[in-house]
């Protein structure tokens, strides 16, 4: 590649502040869902690849049960995509704990050179963009991205033990437990692999939400920025979707996310879902505002996105992950909860 | 790019398990490290760009000082390379808090697309690989990096508060308060800067080490499969580098790494260093085994290691900056300190 060349690879694959378009995208080799008891019964209990019995998963506590997930999930999507570890160059994963211990421990065996990521809930939209710009600038044939997350853990880490049985307020969410995993792959000619077309980072926004109980609220500014971002990057409007699906900013959220965006001259209700609305069975499964959690958006993803965009019943989703960049100490000293989510294009191989 | 090009520029970019070699190395366009008070009275004192004399910066808590830290450190590198925050496209950045809540808080103000890293004291090798990876694929003209800790948010997080005044085991380290931050850019001809030639990204062993306060043990396998894997993988041996840069191994880690590599026929102990034991006097400064966290390596690498392959002393150094990956809730559960170490090939202008 001479300099002019590189030149105008460059120019091709930055489009405005924070969005690159890929000229050949990557695409999702094979796509693996685990998810757990309740996520079972809920409405897309059908569509996973595996619904465990024991959200404990035979192990001694819940930290271990959530990468028991990761690592089943993870081998789950490098054999139907027909590899084993030795041909995937890097993993990207990341998951809610404290020190990503559901992903240091989960991923350990895999002996994969490993990329940790935190992007709270929009984790797995941080991570496909990262393997798609992994894979796109040959540095690997073969990437592993996944996140995970698991009720037990998440409420052990930011809220309550689960023994005390607090109560819960209608604008909070209902952790998922469960882990979505990719293989990202260049693609060939003649592929009829769901593309990610391209993809928008998110930046931190903190517009002074406190409330850990209404995290919808919280990542509602960054969903909007992210989007608004997208739109003024690659020069387009809600009508390039068919879809724009936010990660987990449940009803609570996803009502302000659509009000933000309309306030901004975008009406985009209906083609709005939420992967928290999504997943859970609001009259039935006590979840109130919706599902929530990095592996809301990743088990989402695999098991009813990707397959809609394989078949062509959708053309094109901006999926949009979106995460609350909290901890315990942050919130016990009092502090706000910043908001970030990263955005990518998917397409179908219909396209 | 036509496809037999982009093919080639993959051979030529990938080599081996989890080596890349850049044909047109990225290069450190601006360095800045901001230390706390103990750093400063240490060997690097009179090295670093600016030395707290409060290590609380003025603030509430240590948490948002440790963010406090880092804005200043990218504000730094920012003016040092020129450049206001519209111009950098994208920002690698990490610390050891759970959620990277330093990171979040601390980049929030630059409004730049953020990836968030963990990869536990390694993050600033994972973040330099990344940065690297990105500006060499054409993604982003400037890219800033960066790594912090603080002694007393880690000490909160991982062991006891600071008012317990608990003994510590010669084997422990004492965690670094700062924050190293760096601007990547692509090489233009001429260039005079310190390049970024290639990169090791490890992969998470376990030796089943559970001494949260001997973690150079912990990381020593870790150092040593990176490493190897760097060798095999470029097919070169120790002499390649003029240095092998541990990150935090300390006295004992480092001893032990050492041992390691001389088992497997490479004697690298005139040319080993570790960050963690050039950071604090060790007779003096009461720190035992040495310094640690992911600011050691990152301030280490500002301070003292970029300084010296610009000026030419060194030619080549492999950069390893060294994670243990435990939280407080995995070593309450009794489980093991898995170890990774991200490598980074820093050549000097003079090569």
């Amino acid at each position: 590649m001479n300099k002019k060349e590189r030149l105008e690879n460059s120019m091709e694959q930055k489009r405005g502040r924070a969005s690159i378009l890929f000229e050949h995208p990557p695409v999702i080799r094979s796509i693996a869902s685990v998810a757990g008891t309740k996520e079972g019964k809920g409405p897309l209990g059908s569509l996973f690849d595996a619904v465990e019995q024991d959200d404990k998963m035979g192990k001694e506590n819940w930290e271990e049960a959530e990468s028991a997930i990761q690592e089943k999930a993870a081998r789950m999507a490098m054999a139907k995509a027909y590899l084993t570890e030795g041909k995937i160059d890097y993993c990207f994963a990341g998951d809610l704990l404290g020190q990503l211990i559901a992903t240091s421990f989960g991923t350990g065996s895999l002996k994969i050179p490993l990329l940790g990521l935190y992007g709270a809930c929009a984790t797995m939209g941080e991570a496909l963009g990262l393997g798609a710009m992994t894979v796109n600038a040959g540095y690997g044939e073969n990437v592993l991205v996944m996140a995970s997350s698991h009720f037990a853990t998440a409420e052990k880490e930011f809220r309550f033990p689960l023994a005390y049985g607090s109560q819960r307020p209608f604008s909070a969410t209902w952790t998922v437990t469960g882990c979505g995993a990719v293989v990202i792959e260049k693609a060939v000619q003649g592929n009829d692999k769901v593309k990610i077309r391209g993809l928008t980072t998110g930046r931190v926004i903190d517009l002074g939400v406190r409330d850990s109980m209404n995290m919808g609220a919280a990542m509602a500014p960054a969903a909007a920025l992210t989007v608004l971002q997208n739109f003024e990057d690659l020069n387009v409007d809600e009508t390039f979707y068919d879809r724009i699906i936010t990660g987990d900013l449940g009803r609570t959220g996803g009502t302000i996310f659509c009000q933000m965006m309309r306030e901004k001259g975008y009406e985009i209700k209906d083609r709005y879902m939420d992967c928290g609305i999504e997943i859970f069975d609001g009259s039935d499964q006590d979840t109130h505002s919706g599902g929530s959690g990095c592996g809301c958006s990743a088990v989402t993803l695999c098991a009813m996105i990707l397959p809609k965009l394989q078949s062509g019943q959708w053309k094109r989703v901006l999926f949009l992950p979106t995460g609350a960049l909290l901890s315990n100490i942050s919130f016990n000293e009092g502090q706000t909860i910043p908001g970030i989510a990263h955005a990518v294009i998917l397409e179908s191989p219909k396209v």
